[in-house]
């Protein structure tokens, strides 16, 4: 899935072996392979209630060779580069290894099993970072945050205001929901997915006869500021789709119109010649 | 509603007795009408409370009819078609066939009541297969399956790593949802829906203090992939609605140059000639 | 809001008086007084536990009052038409006639006070028929029935079949829910809405292990069938769009190249005379 | 993040100096400081539970900062205007002007400790109107009101209708939600976010039993309603993306057109010339 970028026939022998080693499709077969039992293994291992203790035995071997599978494709795709600290001038290269380092923390030195197995699953990443068409969801989605960082940023005041008034209005009537401002925008972000606000509402009503006006309010704004943000959305792609095409249409048109201006001036020259 | 594709003199007295069946307008309404016979009496069905026992009889009577029909008309269909195997080339005869086929089974042979009443079920499946509109729907899901296979790959993936994430985290919380990976997907598929999540988020926030991170970051990366998908179909629909008319536009810029430079070129000519 | 078709020194004096107060902008400010009067005084009717017995009196009284104008106001329109018969050619005429006709019905007549009091809501439709924007939106819904009419059989039959399937599997387990295929599609349409699916789920899976899947591919095959849907009439909207404006380009293309023919023509003549 | 108007020169000392100080960068980032110290203090006092007394009081002079600050920002971008009258012709500076004298209404003479804690987050608006882009956002809302008007307006006459119908039906069974028009609206407002309107239409079913027909016909309406409302948006973007790009195109069209026509009349005349 990955081309060399530089000859083959450059390097010194030792890069070009793992420059090979690297381009190899069995080579890459083998570590999906890996990820993809290390995937299994993470969800094996919920169905504890049906095990006999020897699976744990088996299962910690597999541990074993995942981890030393995923530390030996890095160290050879760090080989494989030209310069060493070319590795690290890719994002994924660092997001790769970053799992890989987290991986090598011995479980024992955890204090905690909870730990242990979420760096278990951590190593699952390796999958999105693994299959390209993933790597490119993934960058299309961080490219996309700056055209939506200011309608993010206006959904937080939006929220953060809105959390300080639910705060000040209902922390008597439902300390749970609306306690601090911190406990009231994890409210709001519920009643923003429209899940159980009708009965956030009805239990303030009972205190406040208008807080009705409080609720109604956040979420019709709230789906104004969604839709514009999806519409903006639209219109950029639409921009760039009529961009990607009308160029030609220009360029033609720009063409012929040069193209008259020059048999006029050469019909006039003809016509003052005669 | 079909198109006859061979001419009928061609064929023997045979084959061509069968095409004009199949061809004919009354045989088409009469199947339709035992399609729709078929599905008022499965719905009739499940009204068991207000029977006496000897509409049982008549159910049973109509559906030996139904089936004969149903084997009727597709071994005409069979017998019209110019060599026997091409019926099996087209998808959807496959797919009457099986129904049909499945039909047949003596329903006493089934050991459970249950499966042979959605035997009955499943013949209502020839409604989708009869009309063509149905059929072209149903093709168009199926051709936009590879244009969305790679986010659904990708939205798999991400539900098992938040399944085994949820799994490990809420199991001895509530082991009815996130006992194990496969309960996790199920209940983060219903997160997904943002149906009931507020409840499995405040049961977790009890025990552990982080755990509306794991329900923000689900239900906001949820949104950006399916918004994604979303306007990758926009896009899609965008570019080819654009293609089909800009081509117009281009041959005729195309004719227009092409035309500008023959006359130059006579121009220059003349002009020389003079 | 309504522009005279018909010259008025035309007509007989009679009906030009009709269709002059027709026309008239007092007339229409006072029957939309009358049809905001009347829906207030329907919503009035709600906060019954306020009333003293003589407001019922005023309402009465307003009642009759509200009828009379109505009356009036369609007998005018009827009579300022060049035919009688013409009046009723247009469909929102029949709707308003349909309106002030149900509402001439004596009130006690009516054997239930319910219906009497439906009837009289029944009247603020008048406000959907005489605010032309609102005919537009409506005539726009029933415009496009067509377009989706294929999409919203095909989910009849989905919706009855999954019924259907539903029934047999559960209707022991929850017969209000799935005890008949008529409750059952109710259920569906329910978690169609995705509204308190996940209970009806988890009720199911008790007792049918694989129930799951009879909600998951029922969510996803709607949000399927629904988002066709929507991409078609965008894809419909965007044709449209292009097609108004597109024509202008293509008719100056046309234009310019059947200039350059002539153009040619003349050269080639030009160069033969010389 | 503003640019001055006026030339600096052409003003009087007094004025400049005002001026030069409303341009500060070092003045807005102090500002926009004390804007974000106000949001932080706010959401502070949310966490009541874990105070000690004189926090309370740091918290009281804190406000009366704020409050001066506010104060003496726009009375600088009073003085820094060329009139004094024109401060009050954009509207957004009628909008601080509001927050700033609402804030000056000294606390201890509101009779309610709500309402004092309520105008402390009412000056967290100033978070909205000073940045640039938030101040676009919100106008891009204004401006879209009028084009969606007779939609919204529609809207409220339905769910009048509807509200009316539903306290007819359904206030005996659910005096909470359907007791009065006014209560109605809300349930039906609800209802349209699709929550929890099931557990309404059960409840009413058990005593009317065509009531489903009442929720099922508002939430396809509604539906219908919405999706009109979304795709009238979508096209007059698409009318708009079409028109900024298109009229290039017409021009040269038109251009090319033009040299064409003199180009037939020069060699016309030169034909004839000949």
């Amino acid at each position: 899935m990955r081309v060399p970028k530089v000859p083959v026939f450059y390097m010194s022998n030792f890069k070009s072996t793992f420059l090979k080693i690297r381009e190899n499709n069995f080579f890459e077969l083998f570590v999906v392979s890996v990820i993809i039992i290390s995937a299994v293994a993470v969800g094996f291992r919920t169905y504890e209630e049906t095990f006999n203790p020897e699976i744990y035995l088996y299962l910690s071997y597999l541990d074993y060779f995942i981890t030393t599978v995923f530390l030996v494709e890095i160290v050879i795709r760090m080989l494989a580069e030209d310069k060493f600290i070319n590795f690290f001038k890719e994002p994924w290269n660092i997001f790769d290894f970053t799992i890989v380092f987290i991986s090598l923390i011995p479980i024992e030195s955890l204090n905690s099993i909870l730990l242990a197995r979420l760096v278990r699953v951590f190593r699952l990443l390796r999958l999105v970072s693994f299959i390209p068409q993933f790597r490119v969801l993934i960058e299309s989605f961080i490219t996309a945050i700056p055209r939506v960082s200011y309608i993010l940023l206006f959904m937080f005041v939006e929220f953060y205001i809105f959390a300080a008034i639910g705060s000040i209005l209902f922390s008597e009537i439902n300390p749970l929901h609306w306690g601090n401002v911190g406990l009231s925008m994890l409210t709001l972000f519920q009643t923003a997915t429209l899940e159980g606000w009708p009965d956030l509402m009805y239990q303030s009503l009972e205190v406040q006869r208008y807080s009705w006006i409080f609720f109604v309010v956040f979420i019709i704004l709230n789906s104004l500021v969604f839709m514009n943000m999806i519409i903006g959305v639209i219109i950029d792609v639409i921009v760039k789709a009529n961009d990607e095409e009308s160029p030609e249409n220009i360029r033609l048109l720009n063409e012929i119109n040069s193209r008259l201006v020059s048999l006029e001036n050469k019909l006039n020259k003809n016509s003052n010649d005669i």
